[in-house]
């Protein structure tokens, strides 16, 4: 399967807590994709989740025994920053990742359960946005939604995100589908598992950019 | 003066050559200038730039001595590499960041020209407006220019850009003005300069993005 695809994330254990390693693993193969994906306007959206990844990683590799999930991370830095938290260091990296892999998920999430514009079976453009609406929208401003409006005219084809899922070879729709099927599970899991910490934690905000 | 103003441009010599080190050391003070201007927007703006400066640095770097002027970097790049050149190195950077350096050059001096909306004297658009169809539009392909006019929305007032150009200090419209105009007269003489020898050199691509 694809770059994205790759690295499965792990089974979670039944703390649902996340192992920090692992998730910095699997979440790697994120950037270089939206490279397949063939468009200079997602260069600045790969740049934003790799300094997210950057900066979650910096702070465990500061102590990988402190920081062994991201549970850990995020309960530190509450105890460590005062009032600043949680806008503050991997716990604001972590909250804004988390959304974009949210989107992703509900993206591949739609595509797999055949939601599509009848009307034009070979374009994503509902998929997107409905990722959009659910994952990102209520965090953008009108000035970046507007932007996210223009620039999901370059959404690339179905056939095309296909191709770049599938390692760049022409495969079936339905078996690359079976293989977002499979790849869904344990990471939708993992993503819920982070926005129920979030919650949890009282370390979500709403503030939009 | 401003951020952008505090390192003046240096006078250009006879021969127009450009000295390397002052060169880089003016341009560092623009990246964190679009910080000043306090829009989220233009992150990727200020990505884009300080990734042409630390490209031309590194080439800069690795021999002060062969290196010390812009010409002659771009020369040994057009020796060195072979038919990949020009869209290549510091001499494809340094292509991209002229565009940019020509962008505020035409905006300042529209607005030290006194060029103006007269229904709305405080917006910028119009010569913001300006500047980007003369230095920037025909590299862009229609998606990135649809990008581009959703962001003018959130071009900055113009008293509040004069404020960012004078250190956030509120100065009288017509004082800021004469410190543009002075600026310009070195700094206008750098860009054709690199202009120049870019036509001289046929070093100039016109692909769009
Ligand atoms: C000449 C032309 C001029 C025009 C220039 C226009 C430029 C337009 C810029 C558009 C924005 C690009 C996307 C980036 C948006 C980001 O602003 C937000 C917040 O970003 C967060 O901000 C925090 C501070 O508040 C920290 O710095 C976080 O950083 S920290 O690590 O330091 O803590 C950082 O991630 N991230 C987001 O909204 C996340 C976006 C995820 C997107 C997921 C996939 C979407 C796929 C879409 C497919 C169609
Ligand atoms: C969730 C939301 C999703 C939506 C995401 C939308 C994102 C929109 C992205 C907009 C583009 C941001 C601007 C960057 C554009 C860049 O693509 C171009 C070419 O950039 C060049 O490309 C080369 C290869 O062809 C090399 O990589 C150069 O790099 S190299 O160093 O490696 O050689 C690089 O600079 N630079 C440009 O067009 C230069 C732009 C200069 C701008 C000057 C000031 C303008 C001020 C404007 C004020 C209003």
């Amino acid at each position: 399967m694809s770059l994205l695809m790759d690295n499965q994330f792990g089974e979670l254990p039944v703390d649902k807590t996340v192992d920090t390693k692992f998730f910095l693993e699997s979440v790697a193969y994120l950037p270089p994709f939206f490279d397949c994906l063939g468009s200079k306007v997602l260069v600045p959206i790969k740049s934003d989740i790799s300094g997210n990844i950057t900066k979650i990683r910096s702070v465990y590799d500061k102590d990988p025994a402190k920081y062994a999930t991201l549970q850990q991370i995020v309960e530190s830095e509450k105890e460590a920053y005062g009032t600043e938290w949680p806008k503050v260091g991997a716990t604001l990296a972590l909250m804004w990742l988390k959304r974009g892999l949210r989107f992703i998920q509900i993206l591949l999430q739609s595509l797999a359960d055949g939601e599509k514009d009848e009307n034009n079976p070979n374009l994503i453009r509902v998929n997107i946005t409905k990722a959009y609406d659910q994952a990102l929208k209520k965090y953008h401003g009108w000035l970046v939604q507007k932007i996210f409006k223009a620039a999901l005219l370059a959404a690339p084809y179905k056939s095309d995100f296909i191709k770049a899922l599938s390692k760049g070879q022409e495969v079936r729709e339905e078996d690359c589908m079976a293989s977002v099927r499979q790849f869904l599970i344990n990471y939708t899991a993992t993503v819920d598992a982070i926005y129920e910490m979030y919650t949890t934690l009282n370390a979500e905000l709403d503030y939009s950019v």
